[in-house]
């Protein structure tokens, strides 16, 4: 009989070598990347596929997702691009990191393209003004709650929202100094893992389970923050919680 | 003539001795603390005097304040104790460490003590159920906001939201491993700076600009996030802001 591996608390293992194998939960799974053209969406799509994860990367144009996932194939995983539909036909796991301006109407659209799908919610709503960027109100309370509402049939987690796009989409760093705030119900505790997982493929970064939906809005705000301090300190500014230990 | 010493970016050098100097900004400053009988204000309070910094503490009953005085005096800084009104008008700097529930009666009652002087909000809106803790609806947008409604002749900037109280009350534990976000109006940066110099007398901490009151609120927020994550991780946790560099 073989020896157990060393259990280890989801995504508190940061991602480190570009071919260290994939966790267990990720084994065979397609993640597709709504607004993958976008900087976010493009960066987020160069690390999954970095670390080996076959990505769709989906846009409002499949010509543009094509052209985009050509740049990006090559890497470990196999990048293709469809229209936003046809990527989240084709993910497991379906990231929405498009604008918030069309959040809400692009979700409604796609109800029966991710139904029985995890569906994690990337995006911050802000406004800009001349004084930097400021919070937006979301009636069903953030933009992850509002995706929850539209998506009844999905399970929805909140990540990445604090994690620098130029960072991600820079493929010459090696590691992204920052931690990601995964959001999710209670009751799913084993998407939350999964994403966790997720996040923790992107070197240097850990997934760690932040609290429930109705604690996602602040996690969302806090970009504005970020954008205050990367003009202050001329910084492309990521967080790290404190305190976790090894959590072996 | 003798040189100048290297400039540095306020409060970006965490304390780190206990017998050093304090920043020019601090000499000669009275920190006041409202809810200093608290466990976040007494934590402070703690933190301060131990790096010389002489301290009020502020409590509703000035014989439980004296009391808490008596035990953190015989630090570097002097500890007193007073009612809060007493504290207030004793602080130059008065830091307002006091339940939600609570905080616009006291502030509004001592907007005369606070006239002329800086004060810092570490209060957050939260309530809690049997699922943890949840973010409070502030008219004011922020309690920082509230605070500076209240007291239009005050300079108020928020910060201190997201330190662990367990660790900063800890005698035992040299550095505390965290950022303290400073929010403040970008015409009030010396009062900001003044604050970000305070949080980084704390061992371990550094105090970083984190944007205007308007986006106070998310960072208070924040708080619950952390909750949960002290929950799952059995941790105390806090945060980091990462790619800040050495800043000098």
């Amino acid at each position: 009989m073989s020896e157990n591996p060393p259990s280890t608390v989801p995504g508190l293992t940061p991602g480190s070598a570009a071919d260290a194998p994939l966790p267990a939960s990720l084994a065979s799974t397609v993640v597709a990347v709504l607004g993958g053209t976008g900087p976010q969406g493009r960066g987020l799509a160069r690390r999954f596929a970095a670390a080996g994860v076959p990505v769709v990367l989906g846009s409002r144009s499949a010509e543009r997702a094509q052209e985009a996932a050509t740049e990006l194939d090559g890497l470990a995983g196999a990048v293709t691009g469809q229209d936003n539909a046809g990527a989240a036909a084709a993910g497991d796991v379906v990231v929405v990191a498009v604008p918030w301006d069309g959040h809400a109407d692009l979700l409604r659209g796609l109800a029966g393209e991710l139904a029985g799908k995890v569906v994690v919610d990337c995006v911050n709503p802000l406004g800009f003004d001349k004084r930097g960027a400021y919070v937006l109100e979301v009636e069903e309370g953030s933009a992850a709650e509002q995706a929850a509402a539209l998506l009844p049939d999905s399970t929805v987690v909140g990540a990445f929202h604090n994690v620098s796009a130029v960072k991600l989409d820079d493929p010459d760093l090696a590691e992204v100094d920052t931690d990601v705030l995964v959001l999710g119900e209670g009751e799913d505790r084993e998407t939350c893992d999964l994403v966790q997982d997720l996040a923790a493929v992107i070197p240097g970064v850990r997934g760690i389970y932040g609290g429930r939906l109705r604690n996602a809005h602040q996690v969302e705000s806090l970009t504005a923050n970020l954008i205050s301090v990367n003009r202050r300190y001329k910084a492309h500014a990521g967080i790290r919680i404190t305190d976790l230990g090894e959590q072996r």
